[in-house]
């Protein structure tokens, strides 16, 4: 794209009711998250609207349409609360336009100006080979891989990677992010 | 031990007024846990005592005191839901008598007997030698350090490890755990 048809911004309440129908989808299809089976649009809600110091925000398409979110923050309090962790869902009617790359492009300097020492993923699914090719090219590695973790609907058990990248504020993503 | 003077049982509610002055201790002790450092006994109740399908218990001595607990329960819900997690806290006080070991010996097995497939402990402080020699002992393995993501108060920025052992029914822990 030679212009960016979307914009990252912070989330409102109001976008929830946007974000739900590809929450759900996503969980639904069963390769990437293991959130609760069972939630519906109000139970869903604290489990992606993030409360500080955690951060949600959307890709925000010119016409107003929600075409991906991210939520971003500590991943363990007091004594670990220094190196962020970050989830990304794009509704799957906007794959392909770099939403996803964005949002994480965006997540990651966020983070680094936020001073967070670096970005933890704690379950990147080993066969959600799309996410980890982007994880990858933004920088971060497999620290481990724990066996038989997630129970894929397409794959049976399968490893969740453990991924982490260093941030620091004068290098927010590598040269290879640069470009969405 | 000969006998063992404690045994190992659910927790109740009222525990956790005996469990708070030692998890409290053992929290701003700054070498273990990762849990909010600005917990009171009331705030820090739900960081410990599980509601199912997570469990407390209590290594309780015969006179009644309460010398350690450990929880235990899903790591994730949904599809990784059958991945079991678990934290122990020994009262400093009550080191060097085995509640440790018979603490997580019977959180292994009663996993196993749950019917989970493997155990993850998300956050082992690579500093804590003894931590770690006891579940390597009971059969878990490092899957992955993530560097300097718990700030020790005494060692400065030191790795976390991802330990992960699987589970059987019919092989609740290995040789080198049974004879706690």
């Amino acid at each position: 794209m030679t212009e960016r048809s979307f914009a990252v911004v912070p989330a409102t309440d109001d976008d929830w009711s946007a974000i739900w129908p590809f929450f759900r989808e996503i969980v639904a299809d069963g390769e990437s998250y293991a959130f609760p089976l069972d939630l519906t649009e109000q139970t869903g809600r604290p489990w992606w609207m993030e409360q500080p110091p955690g951060r949600t925000v959307v890709a925000r398409a010119g016409d107003g349409r929600v075409l991906g979110s991210a939520k971003w923050g500590p991943n363990r309090p007091g004594r670990g609360s220094h190196v962020a962790t970050a989830s990304f869902m794009v509704d799957p009617a906007a794959r392909g336009l770099g939403v996803g790359r964005a949002l994480a492009t965006h997540v990651v300097a966020a983070a680094a100006t936020a001073g967070y020492a670096g970005m933890q993923f704690n379950a990147v699914v080993e066969t959600n080979t799309a996410a980890v090719a982007l994880w990858t090219a933004l920088g971060f590695r497999v620290v481990g891989t724990v066996p038989r973790a997630f129970d894929s609907r397409r794959h049976g058990l399968v490893g969740l990677h453990v991924m982490y990248r260093p941030l620091a504020a004068d290098d927010p993503a590598p040269p290879t992010a640069n470009g969405s």
